[in-house]
């Protein structure tokens, strides 16, 4: 497995150069960015160059279309999708995620109608670029009332949903936190095959009731109370061998500065990974 | 267009027999009916040569699998489809229909996205056998409410709904009555094409508060309050010149004959079609 | 049906607008032209009124995306689609058409497993925003031995391909010439359904063996062999109410001014129409 | 990764109990059988405990459906799928695998078109299952021109075929013979992810000249010249965990005792693991 790092948890960087730099400085194997930003900055060869210099690899670009509101919005955000796709598939990543609220305004029936056809035709296009599209399901139990009609948010109805869409380059966005606020075990984990998994977020939680586990109060890896051991090791058990990235939401940015809190990532990644038995 | 009848208001019918008889003798042109059971009471030939002699062709099969249940009982009716689908194509009948809910006590998005992949791969296996299936949006209101959560029951969520299901075959059932409970108008159906029309229903409705007609609780064509020479008028003009089935659901069986019943239905027929001018 | 015009067979077009005069003052309903570089260049608003005061409505872009050739080229074309096809939509436009050449240097077998894939991801694109593609089979035989290997030309083919790459919004370019260089016949165009036509293409061929009739050799409808009454006459009985657009291929452009040319392709529709008997 | 055995390279097997006792006794994982004919014997509980108490799995069920053949064939076949699926399952079994000869006597184009339909209805029913349909290229030479038209018989144009089938469910059996006899290495194998496997096959080639080699000449493992050890470690290692199934196809049946040939493989299987590191 790959270590990765994104923004989230790295208080204030000054840009994705400042991320890729400090993912290198402490030992870390993959950033997820803007790929388009970066090919755009520096042109495709130079970027790869610099990733390279780095040792780093990028591992996911954000999906840059919205699904959940108007037609006219999706259509806007599918007009900016192959360029991005394009610009993730210079840089060698094969990875776009996108998260799923656990609640809508919407009508819940016609919008997951709606929402199949927009997200197949996202993969579609992603697919013709090489890369896959990785749905996240979101497990916080406030968020299931959050907006007016429950949606969805348990594997098994992300897996229903991934079936439903019926493209092979779609699979899921695996985050320890909507794990552990699921409510599940090692074994749900051991029950995937490594094909499904797109791509792996990482994080903690506080010591409250599950029920109570808020989205964006996360905690560093270890600091707090999931198996993360388990659910590292539950992943590798499978054969996954993709990026495991930290995604640390939390109510305000932290006041550290960037380098120490990559510092504290790289700590709490030695400690989980370490506690897992994986190198 | 062709007029067609099905057992939905014939009264008693002793069996299919007796329906292709009353439809022949009151000169219509389709009947819908079981064609498996028809082919394996017949034969093949022989079945092909009683419709031919009687001037019939089988309007639509209806989908012989439950998809709105559990993972077993959608298995099990999976099983019959393709000899189901292939007795249809023997007698040359290139329709299957089923038709939706409008509430569901299943959590309604999950719901959608599982009878998203289920009616998928029933559509799948009935365009290896050149037939398509067609989806009938259900309007009337008290259905709305008759399960815990809402599901679909306009049109335009249908059409979505069939982008979603997103098999070339998968159209609309279009039912008069569905058309009138949801306050649509003759526009409506200038704006589709005939390529989306599977099948279409006619009957007619009582004339109440239209959010109290009851499914159940169907007149005879051109004995009610619908607009049907519109609706015949609406179809023809797009160029639909598939079958028009008399459908007529009741609280009870009528209690007369077959033979009065079909003579009623001809009758209505005639007056609708004349109403709207097509021959 | 709508009468349509290319800018294939009036000679030197000074440019879309002057084709858009063309057509208008000349009669036809439509015209088929690069909807991206209309709303370009005059803005959504003006382009959609300028159509309107003409009485014109756009019948279909053409596919620009080069699906024949390497990936690169492919992935090319496709970040220019989802513009073309929001261009086309804000022009109320909802075709899209390419052509198959019948053979390739390509493998003809891997070929037109890329080549599903490819025009797939297209026709996904183009659905969300509700455009259908049409691909059109392509007769004169001549084509089908210009490189190494037969790829597909007849229509059954096509229809298999289309079944093949599975999206809803793929049909056929109907196109006369190919009709006649197939041997087909009126019965062949009663066995379809409108819904699988996208799009027509209308001229006529010299009277020469059907074997050498030449692709880029072609006529004024009425000036050559086909049985274009009997072709028209054909789709309309099916209820095909789309556009019918003239192609006129030649070997050199017309000398004749576009004036007269368009003057002579009014004349011509007029005498085919007529003898089809439809308005 | 799973020791497998098949019928191929046991001589003469009574039946699949006899198949199935073997295995067991010489510890191997999973067979090959037909999983429909096993629960029509013995009943799906009374099928499961004798796997069980014998500590085998099914690996793979064979396609039972003649997809190279016309509309007829095929349909006939797609009614008995759903059965057999079932019967899969019932079983725990959660691969179904067919073959792709590398040359036909129909026009290739055409066909791919038809077989891509025909694999994406069967993989669709199989899907209902909870079943992934695996395709096996087939490599040597000899094949490519026994028939009219050339095929296709690579790993990647394998992989562009299932990218246009386009059903999630459907991967690669990957065959030691073929990816021998098409020239590939261990970097080939580690471009793979696992999730695009579904089945594999192990057996071993003569030495002679690789365009010389016979598809139904086959060696045990490890007593040819196949560099069966990378070829394991390179599934090892991308996270492979499936079957690795035995597969001797010879030009006649091999007149040893099933039993001897029994404890052949297995010490052939000793060997090839062994050499590759692999427990």
């Amino acid at each position: 497995m790959l270590r990765g790092l994104t923004n989230a948890g790295l208080g204030a960087l000054k840009n994705d150069e400042h991320l890729m730099e400090l993912a290198s400085q402490y030992s870390f194997d993959s950033v997820d960015l803007d790929a388009n930003s970066l090919v755009s900055r520096l042109g495709k060869d130079a970027a790869n160059e610099r990733l390279q210099s780095l040792g780093l690899t990028v591992g996911s670009i954000g999906l840059p279309v919205e699904w959940r509101a108007d037609d006219q919005k999706f259509q806007e955000g599918l007009e900016q999708l192959p360029k991005a796709a394009a610009a993730a598939q210079a840089l060698g990543c094969t990875r776009c995620c996108t998260y799923i609220l656990p609640s809508t305004d919407h009508a819940a029936a016609h919008f997951m109608a709606l929402a199949t056809t927009r997200l197949r035709q996202c993969a579609s296009i992603l697919a013709a670029f090489g890369i896959r599209l990785g749905l996240e399901f979101v497990g916080p139990h406030h968020l299931r009332t959050q907006w007016k009609n429950p949606f969805i948010w348990t594997l098994e109805e992300t897996l229903d949903w991934i079936q439903a869409i019926n493209e092979p380059n779609v699979g899921l966005l695996f985050d320890a936190y909507h794990w552990y606020t699921n409510g599940m075990t090692v074994e749900d984990i051991a029950r995937l095959s490594p094909g499904q998994i797109v791509h792996v977020h990482i994080n903690d939680a506080k010591d409250v009731p599950v029920e109570q586990v808020l989205d964006n109060d996360r905690l560093y890896p270890g600091e707090g109370v999931i198996d993360l051991a388990g659910f590292l090791r539950g992943l590798h058990r499978i054969g996954y061998q993709g990026p495991v990235a930290q995604e640390i939401l939390t109510p305000s940015q932290p006041e550290d500065s960037p380098e120490d809190l990559a510092a504290r990532s790289k700590a709490c990644f030695d400690q989980v990974f370490t506690a897992a038995g994986i190198e």
